[in-house]
């Protein structure tokens, strides 16, 4: 989706893809397939580039300080990025600059779990996404696959076990915001996100209800934590709003993310495009609204149907649902659908949020495939 | 600029491209270098796709008709397209459609011309754009050059020159509507457009001081056109705001138009994106504007200035222009800055229209350099 702004901007875009034909590469004609854990093509990849930056967080930290070393601007940079990519450090960071988080722990053992006490979430401190990674355990028996995974995972920089608090939230939250390497920042709004399974599903900009002193200070510490970890790009904060009307940070991710698309058809300017801005350094755009309210719900592969060609293009469920809302704004990935897979979103925006959350809601079950055998 | 709602809505391009590394050559991957004028080249390009449209209109009408014959989706199709390819066969098409144009006439010499009547402007039929192949003459003596040039095109198809009134308008306006082999058609608001040299420079979104009635015929007219004559995708209707309130058609486009560029960020549809919708024979997207007012000003490459890197490129405007307006929204083509040459375009939206024409004014001065040495 990093393609869109860049061609708008004319900023030539190289990728590194880790097999042909994936989504990046339909659509990138300056591409090479290679694997993001080697330096020698990471470093083939990078060559001659102003910038570089990623779309997950998966790239070795050490490498990431090797090309750095020879002179690449790794942006986010290692030093930053290293707190997206492992929870342990991010947790023990935040800890230090007093950023409120769930209670938590490194674990080493069950016993330790025990010790810190059930129910609790465990967490791989590397390599987890989208809820893998993740368990909610209530008891000892609960708590051996954890451990069991992570020393499988035998992940270069090492994957540790972090315990944390289950938090009794209201909701969760979202605060994205835009840094560049000369520090000038932009916030968009403070977002509310449903998940599914873990998996971001349902996303409401701005959050209702949340009052205006708590959305300023998601928005100050998302920009607090751009600034001291010295992220470049998009930084994004996934935050709990506690029952008691209190916000905990659960997750960082720096890079476009899941609970920003809505800002493809919501805002000025895309997180995708002041992605780009802020890794060239060049001045951020606009993160208003363009629209009262703007709602993004994930389009997720459901189960095969009897009856259903498995291959089917997702534009076939166009017509329909183009039909019904011309207004609908679509985004697919030119992925094959799977069950429980990302696979696109839409976005609807508009002044009455019940009508954006039907409309948008209707069109991603219809994609899904849910309301395939009904009629309207 | 086809290939930003392309990726968005998951359809696969494949571009024949005239040469390597042209505009669309720079971002969609799937491209075939070749000649458009050659039928096998033609065959090979359009090989198992869906659907076939262009971005202008030098496609021989000859070749695409023996494409439709393969079985080929040509859209839009030849016999609608040959009225955009050709100036002669449109006046007389749209003449029997009692459609309003100034008085025209096709010229078999320069005695003929006479008779017409100075001044008038002459036009060839075919293969002209831009201004190109466009003469305003007021003697005999200013008509003999655009014979000259009609004989030494030899065109397959023919190239002979038309004669028209030359209009004593008040301004210019455009009605562009999409539509598809369904019929179903969406009509976007109609717009000012100010040329500058024979190129379009500016358009404002919607016309000002339009009345209700003349912007609706402006839009019938535009539906109807594209109705009777056929089109699929794009039309673009440039008319005339005589001095006396009326409108008269200047020119047909089939495909996404200068002067609908606006829509990228001004619609809740583009242009671009309705193109594909409507090829694909796909239900379109609405055409509503976002924002009161629109407008759009072309960057074109000014004069090479002393002391300038000619091969700078463009985004090095990128930090002023975006530092003076984080709303301004941004388009290049991955061109070079040659005198006269476009290159890209900027859009602004809002409330305030004065303040929309001088937010992209700047900017697009800025791009092309004319404010380079002024301190501002």
């Amino acid at each position: 989706m990093m393609a869109q702004p860049a061609i708008a901007l004319g900023l030539p875009l190289r990728l590194l893809a880790e097999a042909e034909g994936v989504s990046a590469a339909q659509v990138i004609p300056d591409q090479l397939v290679g694997d993001y854990q080697d330096l020698a093509t990471l470093r083939r990849a990078t060559a001659g580039c102003a910038a570089v930056t990623f779309d997950h967080e998966h790239v070795p930290t050490e490498h990431l300080h090797a090309l750095e070393a020879d002179g690449v601007a790794v942006r986010p940079g290692p030093d930053a990025l290293v707190y997206a990519q492992d929870k342990g450090l991010m947790r023990e960071r935040l800890g230090q600059l007093g950023v409120p988080c769930p209670r938590n722990a490194i674990v080493a053992s069950v016993a330790e779990v025990e010790e810190f006490g059930f129910p609790c979430v465990l967490k791989i401190t590397r390599g987890g996404y989208d809820g893998k990674g993740v368990w909610v355990v209530r008891s000892a028996a609960d708590a051996v696959e954890p451990f069991e995974v992570a020393a499988r995972s035998a992940h270069p920089d090492g994957t540790r076990i972090l315990a944390e608090e289950l938090v009794d939230f209201r909701r969760e939250l979202s605060a994205i915001v835009a840094r560049s390497p000369s520090g000038q920042a932009a916030a968009y709004p403070v977002v509310q996100t449903t998940q599914l399974d873990g998996i971001c599903h349902e996303v409401i900009a701005p959050a209702p209800d949340l009052s205006e002193e708590l959305a300023g200070q998601a928005q100050r510490l998302a920009l607090r934590i751009a600034g001291e970890l010295g992220v470049t790009g998009i930084l994004a904060v996934e935050l709990f709003e506690t029952t008691g009307g209190e916000i905990l940070v659960n997750e960082l991710a720096m890079r476009p993310h899941n609970t920003g698309h809505w800002t493809q058809d919501g805002a000025v300017t895309s997180q995708f495009e002041n992605h780009l801005r802020a890794v060239m350094d060049l001045p951020l755009g606009s993160p208003a609204p363009r629209a009262r309210w703007s709602v993004m719900v994930n389009i997720l592969g459901g189960p095969a149907k009897p009856g259903t060609a498995a291959a089917a293009p997702l534009w076939d469920g166009y017509p329909h649902a183009f039909a019904r809302d011309p207004r609908l704004r679509v985004h697919l990935y030119g992925k094959e659908l799977r069950p429980g897979r990302k696979v696109g979103h839409v976005n609807t925006y508009g002044e009455d949020l019940d009508d954006c959350l039907e409309r948008a809601r209707h069109a991603a079950a219809w994609f899904r495939g849910d309301l395939g055998n009904e009629s309207e």
